[in-house]
């Protein structure tokens, strides 16, 4: 049985739906739901993403594909009661790209395909408009000649610019019937000359071309890299939408237009969108010319000088059109239950609607919609949670601009992606590349942005431009990238070839700093105080309440101060997971202390060493035990090679030889004694804790000397001891006796008690894989996922810069997996060991201290296999709670 | 119910029996075994190993344990008619440990446990023999005091010698009853006054006392140094024998001996041992007096000048004893099917049987033994090859000294354990350990040695002592060691103080070479030339023969030049498993061919320098592929670092510069940008082979060129191309389409064929964790056990020797993982890869490539997961096929 290769819609009536979309792509999937629920959708069909993917093996369009595309043809010439290429009445074809998740600009179109030398002139009669027709032919031919035959953008422009010139006009609209004539005669020429192969005339040639284009534009370098950054995977590949044609630009009873159903900036609960009449919506994305406000609570938004506030509304001059597109945009909301990025076309006077899809948004308005789609019952709780993406929440938690500084605004644009980003100028996409490799914060700024971009804006702090709209390609870009954006800003005068940007007669180059404002369009001069973000916003309060609510993963924190323990708290965290020893020894006074101790000749000498260490490090543990009442602390006792902590400059060594009287020579051959060549591999962890049993001794002292304190205070202390790199069992079981030994000690000592537990990372392999032996000696394991998957890869982190672009570049790692945890490999020892584990200790606590704890989908992972917490650094500690409360959801989705 | 604890044995019937080693120790095993079949042994008792651990634990003998061994002690009475410490007629116990394996010397000993002021006199007037009595007494309150009271020796050796001194005798056996008497109650007053406690003279508490001190002993340092060197586990405790007393040291009618029922040198079948007349035991094993042979075949092979030379045998001064002891003999290689080391007393003219267990032997000796106990019909097959030791075979391939070399004979010892060894001499084991820990070569010379001296002998090449026979502690321990050993050579003076020396007059020092030709008992000035050593043995190829017709598992060798492939062949090795070809760019030439590449800038200058490499590498391969003529070779592609490949010198980058006319500069920027923190997790192996394709596609043209050329000369080729450190599938599978197409690009361009395979090493956990999905783009895993140790247990090979010694010496790890593979942690990924492998391509082939494929026990594992080869060094092949042999019988064994 060969599967349906094409699906049809039109007329209300659709052979997909709504969650087809891994199937039919977004756009087909939304475009034959739209037609079911009586929306006026232009009839089409979808060619589904299995069919690129079998293009990619084959490299052709099969038979039995043309046969269902010729099939589905047929129905909409039916419906539209025209014929494909009609010499007398053409219908004529959209082919439009549609991936299971949106790419913005990313893969290429072809319109008005079924166009040529005879059907262009039935056009023209048949509508009466020359012009519109020939225009419509050389779009054709200048796309058709990009996009499929290879022939690069700017021999067209050369063209067009040449005869505008001759004729003295200067933009295209003033161009004639005859003068667009002339120009698809041109224009045949360019592609015969550059493509070596005429413009094909043939219809049908036309469409498979069209369709076989979109299919290769998945594989193109800049949709990979899209991908890349996007991590969406290879394999799932694009739909095509072949859509009847409707015109926008027919004269002043056309339009076209783009809307969002509420404010994608700010979530406000308003129809938000823009337009341009006698256009094709091309026109409105790619920011060529300045579009105007559908309704007047857009145009009221607009800055003073916005090049579109002297321009009127849709609500204004086509007041029914507008009032029967509001209509549809509530049956849209009502009907997909979220927020809708929708594409319309008005063929003079009929509304056609070409897109909708769930609109991108802003994380301040993912949370607002959200809250008040749920406020308005029409979403639920789960629904509301699941509105929000991690991201989301990380945007939020960015920097915005000290409210009480003092700013010099340039100028303002349109406030296209919220919070604050400074940084140095650069004009070109690679220009931010390089800098930013180099250690810079770069604002890239553009007349407007194109895909070719994408690196750029990706490497960049934020992005301005002096042209286009909340939703041109630069604004929609870069809120899903999470950057600030200020878009549209005619005030500032861009000149790339030149590297300078003007605003308001001063110049600004490389060298200059800036700061944008996202959240409100402001540009500023030189570099104000930023201040970090408030978790304030009731909304937010609203949704992580619920979200707490659902989540059956505990959410910890990586914290070694008061100060980080604090705010973390704030963020929700329910303890520290993971609070580090080795930055306790960096201290002035510490670092000598412990030199003295690494460079001592036997246990006395070190003990006398360690004996200074003590205190100190038992007064960072009870500001941290302070901070956390009533939470556990885990704290993890040394784990760096010794070698980290001697001086390496001559100038340095000569002065610890000074102060601790020892000669030089003493130094350097204990420098060269610790010398490892695979230090990640070697002398660490509770490797140091067996051959310097006094080190671990004096910090278990600290710890359980600090909870004495702090509990004498009234504090509730949970101290959690944590045994590093253990890969042997006995290694554990010697160093519990040694902690539990010294813990009852200290307590003896002290005559008071407290109560503590002794675990231990499992981050070695053999420890996951022993992980049934090494439970018997652990009250918890707190996976080390950053060595784990050092281990389990073989991947030096320190290292892996050398090979690491190329294999995601050529897609032999999916992702960087110190980023995201990979599941196949590092996940298949994450599980065994807390099966193994739990099965011989029942009562064994599981959580995860390495960095991918903060990464949702490393997170849902956790959930799965069953782990009791994850710890992340304390801005992560919001996302994570929402991440593990969309798991328990999506877990009852899927039954 | 409580287990039984006390087993006992005599007058022909015993609780126990051979096969219960691990209960009863191998000796508590042999006696009940021996007194079953009816062999004279003095009555007795085992304590079992399980109350050892027991008193590991709590530190003291239970109740229950004192109540069975009163009980089997009155057994003992009631056979011996007599009453233990009767004070008219004392019967008189030996206490001794006897572990699951020996360990000769190691632990403690007390004789004539019974004895005291009373009883002494009871015994004296029994045996009529008044100095015998006080001699045994002295002994024991000496024993006594030093083993269970912890009074120092050299206290008791003072007071005999100032005795010795007073009467003016120069032995002990000079002195009186009377002057034994005074002696024994100087000995008490020594112990009461070192000890802080008397002698006990209650025999129980003597007893008590005794076996305490048994249990103890297996806890001690040199006992726990005995085990690390000889891996036994700490848990196997030692059981403890309590025997009646029997005693060679009543007249002339008595004596005492060891023997072994064939020669443990050459494993010739004839009678071989020694004894002495009118002495206890201890004197024979501890070297103190010279003993005579038992027979005359023994006489006729010592060396001129040998001290014994003059002596009588037991054949000629007691034909009847020796006949009896011959008939035993007999019996006893017919019960045990093997060839006994015993131990035997003469009591005034009854023979008793003290001990027979399994006889230490040189490797020759056991193939030997093998080979012939199989002729006589006394073995089949199967027991022959088991009687063969993986380290026997190892010391058949040690050096031997070159037959064509003129040799300095200084003089002759023993031959107590064969080969050749060369080193500087060393007088104590500590010099000889720090000097060989320094990399030198050293041989120990000692006037005896005891257990102390272990870890010396350890280090050394070989030991030399100037006296003792074939079964004092140094021949017994170095041919347990499989080391060279010359014993007894009394020409030799040794002075330990002086560090010197002296034969026939010639001083030599701690700077002087000597060479020990153990196989022949030469001592040898200077260091003549060694010969590799020869398996052309005719027993050995029958064995090897044997176990070639029993094993399933085949055997490669890893061999990087024709030469070393050739050797492996002799050696049976049927295949290459790795062929490592970083070598290969190491040569003058090439070398600099190799520099080049790695400076260059772009893929086509390192193609350039590639150009020059391929014909030199295609020429290694040829010379490979021929020696292996109809086997299988597997090569390895490049897997180092690049950055090993380059000058590090000042001087020799300088030279490099010129030689490939760049700048220092750059060479050194290079160097810069190549250093890794962690070169070992880092971009090397496969992540070089996708960074720089070029290189393995050279190396793929090399040998599938070479492999055509030598197929063109008639020779049978099996190429097999191996991918390195893969740990992510597309790795492998990118790879696999590289080296197919250039593969299918060289046969096409030379128009000829070949059969071919391309697999991976094993060596990444993620790649064991993800086996099947890699075995879909593998005809091969080959395991690289060294790598994945490495990275399974977190250790760096290079940098583990700041941590190892103290994790072995505590016993945190059993073994060295790298010298014996981890079965519990590394050994799970090995069979988890096997299985998922196998289960994903069913034709998937399968080795191990790690130098663990000559470790016998690893090997066995490699066997019982289910591997079709294991590869290891040419000089191992002989050992790992007669591992794979015998993991199948015991296989068998267990049913």
């Amino acid at each position: 049985m060969s599967e349906k290769k094409v699906y049809f819609f039109g007329d209300g009536r659709a052979d997909g739906q709504a969650d087809m979309k891994n199937l039919l792509g977004g756009k087909g999937a939304n475009l034959a739901e739209m037609t079911k629920i009586g929306v006026p959708v232009p009839p089409g069909f979808t060619i589904t993403t299995a069919e690129c993917t079998e293009y990619q093996q084959t490299g052709q369009l099969s038979d039995a594909l043309k046969d269902e595309i010729r099939e589905a043809l047929k129905q909409a010439e039916k419906i539209m009661r025209k014929t494909f290429a009609d010499a007398a009445d053409p219908l004529l074809f959209s082919v439009r790209s549609g991936a299971r998740v949106s790419m913005p600009g990313m893969m290429d179109t072809v319109l008005n395909l079924g166009l040529n030398d005879d059907s262009v002139a039935g056009l023209a009669k048949k509508s009466g408009n020359e012009r519109f027709a020939y225009d419509s032919y050389r779009r054709l031919i200048h796309m058709y000649g990009d996009v499929v035959m290879g022939v690069d953008a700017e021999h067209y422009e050369d063209a067009i610019d040449a005869i505008k010139a001759k004729r003295g006009v200067k933009v295209d609209n003033e161009l004639s019937a005859d003068d667009l004539k002339d120009l698809c005669a041109t224009y045949k020429d360019i592609v015969a000359k550059h493509a070596g192969a005429p413009f094909p005339s043939d219809p049908w040639e036309q469409l498979w071309g069209g369709v076989t284009a979109v299919f290769k534009s998945w594989g193109v370098a800049r949709a990979k890299e899209y991908r890349r950054i996007h991590r969406i995977p290879e394999e799932w590949g694009t739909a095509v939408n072949v859509q009847t044609m409707v015109y926008g630009n027919l004269g002043d009873t056309s339009a076209t237009g783009v809307a969002f159903t509420r404010d994608p900036s700010t979530g406000e609960n308003r129809f938000y969108g823009e337009f341009l009449v006698n256009a094709q919506g091309e026109d409105v994305v790619a920011g060529i010319r300045t579009p105007q406000q559908i309704n007047q609570a857009g145009h009221d938004t607009l800055p003073a000088g916005h090049e579109a506030k002297d321009l009127p509304t849709m609500e204004a001059l086509m007041p029914e059109l507008y009032n029967q597109l509001a209509g549809i945009r509530d049956d849209l909301e009502k009907h997909y239950k979220n927020m809708q990025d929708i594409e319309f076309t008005i063929q003079e006077g009929r509304l056609w609607m070409l897109q909708t899809r769930g609109g991108k948004r802003t994380g301040a308005a993912a949370i607002r919609i959200a809250a008040e789609m749920k406020g308005e019952g029409l979403v639920d709780v789960k629904q509301a949670i699941m509105m929000v993406e991690p991201d989301h929440l990380d945007q939020l938690l960015h920097d915005q601009i000290d409210p009480k500084a003092e700013l010099e605004v340039l100028a303002s644009g349109l406030p296209a992606s919220p919070g604050a980003a400074q940084g140095m100028l650069r004009f070109t996409a690679e220009d931010a590349v390089a800098a930013a490799d180099d250690g810079k914060n770069v604002i890239l700024v553009r007349r407007e942005t194109s895909p070719e971009d994408i690196a750029g804006m990706n490497k960049a702090q934020g992005i301005l431009t002096s042209r286009g709209g909340m939703t041109s390609h630069a604004a929609v870009v870069a809120r899903g990238m999470g950057k600030p954006c200020v878009a549209g800003c005619g005030e500032a005068v861009v000149d790339a070839a030149a590297k300078t940007l003007t605003i308001d007669g001063r110049l600004f180059g490389e060298g200059d700093v800036l700061t944008l404002n996202g959240t409100t369009g402001a540009v500023i001069a030189g570099a104000p105080a930023l201040v970090p973000p408030h978790m304030d916003d009731p909304n937010l309060a609203k949704v992580m309440g619920w979200a707490d609510g659902i989540r059956r993963l505990k959410v910890r924190t990586n914290a070694d101060t008061p100060h980080d323990a604090r705010q973390a708290r704030e963020f929700g965290a329910q303890g520290i997971g993971l609070c580090r020893t080795e930055h306790m020894f960096f201290g002035e006074d510490r670092i000598r202390r412990m030199r003295q101790m690494i460079l001592a000749d036997d246990e006395a000498g070190r003990r006398a060493a360690l004996d200074h260490i003590r205190p100190l490090q038992q007064e960072d543990f009870e500001g941290i035990f302070e901070a956390m009442n009533g939470l556990p602390v885990t704290v993890r006792l040394l784990d760096p090679p010794l070698h980290e902590f001697l001086p390496q400059g001559k100038k340095e060594i000569d002065q610890l030889a000074g102060d601790l009287d020892v000669s030089v020579d003493h130094i350097e051959r204990k420098i060269e004694a610790l010398h490892e060549l695979n230090p990640m591999l070697g002398h660490r962890g509770c490797r140091l804790g067996l051959t310097y049993p006094e080190i671990y001794e004096v910090q278990v002292e600290a710890i359980i000397g600090a909870a004495l304190v702090v509990k004498a205070k009234g504090v509730d202390v949970h101290p959690e001891i944590m045994i590093p790199l253990v890969g042997a069992t006995r290694e554990l079981a010697d160093l519990r006796v040694l902690s539990v030994a010294t813990a009852e000690r200290v307590m003896k000592e002290q005559g008071a008690e407290v109560d503590y537990l002794v675990g231990t990372m499992i981050e070695i392999p053999r420890a996951a894989l022993t992980a049934d032996l090494v439970a018997e000696y652990a009250d918890f394991f707190s996976f080390g996922t950053n060595d784990l998957t050092q281990m389990t890869y073989g991947y030096s982190r320190d290292d892996i810069n050398t090979f690491l672009p190329v294999y995601l570049g050529q897609g032999i790692l999916p992702t960087d997996p110190f980023q995201q945890l990979d599941q196949t490999g590092v996940g298949q020892l994450v599980e065994m060991a807390a099966k193994k584990g739990r099965a011989a200790n029942p009562k064994l606590h599981l959580g995860i201290c390495g960095e991918h704890g903060g990464d949702p989908s490393s997170s849902a992972f956790c959930h799965k296999v069953g782990l009791d917490y994850v710890s992340c650094s304390p801005f992560r500690v919001p996302i994570a709670r929402l991440a593990a409360a969309q798991v328990v959801i999506e877990e009852e989705l899927e039954g």
